[in-house]
């Protein structure tokens, strides 16, 4: 399998289609294509009509979107394991992510994922309503799974997946969350794959300025 | 099994989950809560968190989001045959209906779905740009699929409940599209379901001012 996926440091969608291969030890090769470069324009076509990463090339089965790669993954290579077994847990799983998918757009636009930023930003009524919101989905399920494991849902699953370019916002902007909101941040940030990802962002070289939204001291 | 929906008019992702039961013959009650209203206000937290709609309750089960609401559905009834049945055509749809699900955003803000409008909107390049990849996507569709049926993967597919919404502002203002775009416009407008949604839209008394958009002769 390839993987197209954009900036370690900056393209959070581009993580979750990462972090979906290795977090379930699937083997593939990664293409980087830096964001807003020439390279990006010049190469993204042979990939996808969307102009977008991540795309996964899989033979002739090629899939964008990082939630369609997700459920593609799901079914060919975990038999369902991607997602928690109950039906009640698992659409519980895919509300939120979902929800996460199409929405909270203030947070995604205001704090930018950024793995070398690390300090404050002012955050809009929206942004913070979505934090909010964000607290409250990771505070429930984080109280109700505690027994089961450290995940979401106890154990690692897509769901995680699709918040953990969100934990490493609120690793690098810092607001006011739960403690076991907090405890789930310290969890994302402990998986290897996420610690060789955040390696890999830090030197890299390229700097996107609109991403670059720390409040000045 | 209750779904909760918003306004007929005006709520397009009401629309996706109630067209995912009807277009799949299932039984449900519905309970409408016009949006911005007291009623909204007062009611919608009782059935869930998001302070969103549309919310599907069955049972014990609670599913938010348009999206889930489908996938929920396809596993508990309907034995995965809301997809496409072959993982390459499955992997497809799913990559279009989450394009769709996180993206779009200038075409779902400047061109609201209001079944009860017909005229035209000055839109912007983005929402131009949103226009054509839709028109890519359902032009590739249903030049490959035309012998299987006018649906876009030849049979009804969730793909169809996701687009739908797209297909009603495209019938409201009237941008250019391919001749089979055109034709996969009127083949959701005569479905049955989508006749009941629209007559039932062209009846209710509320009105949003932000989402009446027709520019003035
Ligand atoms: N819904 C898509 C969104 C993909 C997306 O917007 N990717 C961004 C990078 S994080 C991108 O490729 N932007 C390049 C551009 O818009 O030129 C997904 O989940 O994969
Ligand atoms: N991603 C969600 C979006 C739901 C959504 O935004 N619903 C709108 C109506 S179409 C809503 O309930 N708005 C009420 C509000 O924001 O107060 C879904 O697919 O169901």
């Amino acid at each position: 399998m390839q993987l197209i996926i954009g900036n370690k440091n900056y393209s959070s969608w581009s993580l979750r289609g990462w972090l979906m291969l290795k977090g379930f030890d699937l083997a593939f090769d990664e293409i980087r294509l830096p964001l807003f470069t020439d390279t990006f324009a010049q190469e993204i076509g042979r990939y996808t009509d969307t102009k977008k990463v991540p795309v996964l090339i899989d033979g002739d089965i090629r899939v964008w979107d990082s939630l369609a790669i997700c459920e593609y993954i799901n079914e060919a290579y975990l038999k369902g394991a991607g997602w928690p077994s109950d039906i009640a847990e698992r659409s519980l799983a895919r509300a939120i992510s979902c929800e996460m998918h199409s929405g909270f757009v203030d947070l995604r636009h205001e704090m930018p994922m950024n793995c070398r930023a690390k300090g404050e930003v002012n955050a809009s009524d929206k942004a913070l309503a979505d934090i909010q919101r964000i607290n409250q989905i990771w505070t429930d399920l984080r109280t109700r799974y505690s027994e089961q494991g450290p995940w979401l849902f106890g154990q690692f699953s897509i769901a995680d997946v699709v918040y953990a370019p969100v934990a490493l916002r609120f690793a690098s902007y810092g607001p006011t969350i739960s403690e076991q909101a907090s405890a789930y941040v310290q969890t994302i940030l402990g998986h290897p794959a996420i610690q060789e990802w955040i390696a890999a962002a830090k030197v890299e070289l390229e700097v996107i300025p609109e991403e670059e939204v720390l409040t000045e001291k």
